[in-house]
């Protein structure tokens, strides 16, 4: 785990890291906020919120743009952040669009030729890379996990899927029934073949009906997001929620979109949604 | 005036404006952030924090990475961000280096050709886009100035050479003494010839002992920033403000950087200190 950068920020450190991942079978960078009782002196281990980001981002994207840090620093909350996709392996196709391929993983593991041996996210945020900073820095194992977009998607698929992995979970404008959108369409039928049935277990409006694990969902969503209507969908998520009982909570949020300034503006309610059930408050 | 971009943020609007500058002779691009206040079915007008942002920036570094929307809104102020210079123009050279030309214009009025024509930044963020704006938008002529880097050293120029024109100034990691130091010496000689006499006008800690106005200079300045020695001098505008009694608070912030993380650490408190100025708090 090689250190690439350090800043202190509002008291605490934001820094990237790249490391050799055994599951992706090549490099990844990633960043992390470590809240201030975590770097100082005698430092304390601290939950971790796992943010999953969008279409196109890298780690850096949430740690420049969300100002999460500040209430992140008062909760004594880290913030891990990895990347979208493996990067730069040269499989053909890789860069030939913004939503399949680099940038776009869309935390599945893939089973599909020639992803399937690197293309698989899922199993790198949920398992690798906690292990890793659960080892290497002062991080505990209490994990929130939330994420935008196509990072939403993959917050609402890790946490349904994995009960036990997150004492919480929540989501800004995330691809809420994947199946039943060209965004996902693409790339499920890219990572994981035609056959439908196998995308069941990566589509959050499909996993509701079948998980254990209740955990609450808390979902910000504008009403003026240029992709809801044919990407988001979060009233198929609602819809199958409201049939099981299991709990959900859609803010529709008036007037805002689906870029940074929405999540700014809203990042510290679920900062302190995580830090509620992380025991921080 | 014409609007390319709307996002809500934190109940108000960030908004980015192309118009055609007189003072620079082109087209000019800006942004603005309007509280909540500003923008609702009654719109209020608010007063005003210019920022001048550092080498390479545009209209948008400080509004995706600064955080500030959050506080702005709850103190009712406006903020608006210009670019670092004229773009696109075909100047020889404009392009030739991150620190002279675009990016670059260092908030003087250039006296040298082929310069002089359009790298009038001064009197663009001095005189006309804040009378574009007071017209146009619901924004008073109260008005406070802050900036990065370059634009730190921008802020205070314009604060010291304009008494009566705003009624608070500060900055982040300013080049304090451009006459000084690599950065400014280069662009004092491309823009204003070789005359160091002609550079005195354009230099903080040389304005110092000149200037009526006192008004108080509220500086931050990171320990670890990696320009502190050799372009920045803090020390220096703190030795000609003691000398003649000038109020300045230089705050030197333990092991930050030049970053925007850094910015983003304080920028709430240099809001706070703007507002009682304006008189929002």
């Amino acid at each position: 785990m090689e250190r690439l950068a350090s800043n202190v920020c509002f008291g605490g450190e934001h820094r990237r890291y790249r490391h050799r991942s055994a599951v992706l079978d090549c490099d990844m960078e990633f960043a992390v906020f470590l809240p201030p009782v975590a770097v100082g002196r005698e430092p304390r281990t601290v939950p971790a919120l796992y943010w999953l980001s969008g279409l196109t981002c890298t780690d850096q994207n949430f740690m420049q743009k969300a100002g999460a840090q500040r209430r992140a620093a008062e909760l004594g909350m880290a913030i891990v952040c990895p990347d979208t996709s493996p990067r730069g392996l040269g499989l053909p196709g890789e860069d030939d669009s913004y939503d399949f391929g680099t940038g776009a993983g869309f935390y599945v593991n893939a089973t599909r030729e020639p992803w399937a041996r690197h293309y698989r996210m899922h199993d790198y945020v949920v398992a690798e890379l906690p292990a890793l900073l659960e080892s290497e820095l002062p991080i505990t194992g209490q994990r929130g996990i939330s994420g935008h977009s196509m990072g939403g998607h993959g917050a609402l698929v890790c946490a349904l899927r994995n009960p036990g992995q997150y004492q919480s979970v929540s989501a800004f404008a995330p691809i809420a029934n994947p199946s039943n959108c060209p965004w996902g369409r693409k790339a499920f039928s890219g990572y994981l073949g035609d056959d439908e049935q196998a995308w069941r277990e990566w589509d959050a409006t499909l996993l509701i009906p079948e998980v254990r694990e209740r955990l609450p969902l808390l979902i910000d969503q504008g009403t003026a997001d240029e992709f809801l209507e044919e990407q988001l969908a979060p009233d198929a998520l609602v819809d199958a929620c409201e049939k099981v009982h299991h709990h959900i909570d859609l803010r529709m949020r008036r007037g805002y979109d689906h870029s940074y300034f929405f999540i700014a503006s809203f990042i510290d309610d679920h900062l302190d949604h995580h830090a509620r059930a992380l025991g921080l408050k």
